[in-house]
Order: C-alpha cells, then sequence, then structure tokens
C-alpha cells in the first residue's frame, strides 16, 4: 500500500532537508547529468533559484523525494514548464514518484504552463521512462550516446513531452 | 563569392562588438528563446562565462557573426557539445553562418567533444535547418509547439545532433 504523505513547496532554507537524497543520486550516478563534486550549495542554486521552485515529500520527519518546477527554457519557450525528481532509495516501490509526478503536473498547469518536457531522460532509467509514458508522456526524440552511464557506458537520451 | 573573414576566439572584454547582432536577433524574435528584455549583461554572462567559449567573425571593422560553444550537459553528459550562431543580418547570404558552423565542428573536435547537439532549433527557421542538414546534423527529436513565434504562433522545435 501506498505511504501516506505531504509535498508542500519549500525555499532554499529547507532545501538540505533534501541533500541526502542528492547524495544518493550522486552516488549512483545513472540518471542525471551532475557533476559527481556536486555540493550543497550549488544544488542548492540550481533548484531553488528563481525562476524554479522546490517541492517535498515528507512523511513525518522522513524525506521520501523531491522535484524541481520551473520554464523549460526562456522567452519565448516560457510556456512549457520543465521539472525534475528524485526519491530516497528508502522509500522506492511506494508510490512516491506517482505522486511527485502528478503533483508537478497540477502546480504546472496552475502556474498556466501549457505542456511539460524533460530533455535528459537516461534511456536506461527503465522506472522513470515507464513512469512517465503511464502518465501520458510521450518519446518526442531519442539523443544517440548522449549519457555516460557508470556501467552500461555511452547510452541514449530521451526527450520526453506532454501537452498539460 | 563569399566573403573574407577572419573568425576568432574572444573574452568579455571584446562582448560588446557582437550586441548589434544580439539586438537583431532579439528585435526579430524568430530564432531564440531569449527574453525580449535580455540586457548586454546579461548576453555576455551567457556568451562568454566558463565553460562557454565565444568566436567572432570579423572582416576588416565589420562584425558579421558570432557563436557560442561549450557543454550541452554538464557531468555525464558534458561529451557532448552545444553551440548557439548569430548572423549579422548585412552578412547573410555571404556564407557566414557556413563558416560558422565548420569552425565550430572543428573547435569542438579539438576540445575533445564527441557529437554536438542543439536542442532548440525553431522548426520555421529554414536557413538555420537547411543549414544544420547540410553539415550532417539529423533531426532526432520534435517537440511540439515548443516556440511561440511573434507571426506564426506556437510551431515545433527540432533537436538536432551529429557524432563529430
Amino acid at each position: 500500500m501506498d505511504r501516506d504523505f505531504d509535498i508542500r513547496e519549500i525555499g532554499p532554507e529547507h532545501f538540505h532537508l533534501a541533500w541526502p537524497i542528492f547524495r544518493e543520486v550522486l552516488a549512483r550516478g545513472e540518471s542525471y547529468n551532475y557533476a559527481a563534486d556536486l555540493n550543497l550549495d550549488g544544488a542548492r542554486a540550481m533548484w531553488t533559484s528563481a525562476p524554479y521552485r522546490m517541492f517535498l515529500a515528507q512523511s513525518g520527519d522522513d524525506v521520501l523525494g523531491c522535484y524541481k518546477l520551473g520554464p523549460n527554457q526562456r522567452g519565448r519557450g516560457d510556456h512549457v514548464a520543465n521539472a525534475s525528481y528524485m526519491v530516497a532509495e528508502s522509500a522506492w516501490g511506494q508510490g512516491v514518484g506517482t505522486a511527485l509526478c502528478e503533483h508537478s503536473l497540477m502546480q504546472a498547469r496552475k502556474a498556466g504552463y501549457l505542456a511539460m518536457q524533460f530533455n535528459y531522460v537516461v534511456s536506461t532509467n527503465a522506472a522513470a521512462v515507464h513512469l512517465w509514458l503511464k502518465h501520458g508522456f510521450a518519446v518526442v526524440g531519442q539523443v544517440p550516446e548522449a549519457f555516460r552511464h557508470p556501467t552500461l557506458g555511452l547510452v541514449d537520451v530521451y526527450v520526453m513531452h506532454r501537452m498539460l
């Protein structure tokens, strides 16, 4: 059964709550293009500086996941949203990714975006690809060998998209 | 006949030479996703801050065009280059775009990149699309309605790519 948790918007002053999840993601190195030496200050700036907004999933004191929402492009492309998601390893398989995705789609609609785009979905990240397909995203692009996977070598990256 | 000109790398102290071209691009609003109120300082930061490098095409005192070269992603995606190009309206049809493209491919190879990717080629920008196709790029993605064209409304954007 899915776990009971809340998702709320947070500012830079609460970013540290999510930092342990970032460290897991960086250590795995299988899904994000972040530099392995990304530190807390750098990550906080990327995730909480305007125009980006950050949301956190918590169950009591347990931090289960987070996502970032913002425009995928500036200027004449800022009607398309972009989002990035992370789920704590201890919370995998509990519906957190699904809840974050649905929450982000709702927030993006509320903010007036017309579509959502992911630029860099690692094709071997089956759980993520499956989740986005289930939530109405389509693969609209496939970039050959754009990600250096730590164990699989150069793998393709998908561009995924859906209207809102 | 193509015009005789040099292409050289420049630093932030020479960015102002290219600023008139940026103003033309911003005024047309047909190819870049830059905010209409982008100013010189903002543009200079985007184009000349590490890891990005900027190159300028000049014929005597005439500034004909410029391009920016850098990694398309950080971390595990930084083996793929990205580049952005601008040609002064007064220099259209003189082979400047072709020369900038070829120069950038050479510089990208020299810098060790394995591929080059453009994330945001406005599909109605026929001159650009034609130029990239001629230089070995393929459309590897098409994002529906991702650009608000000033006269055509919402138009598609291409992701284009080639190995180096």
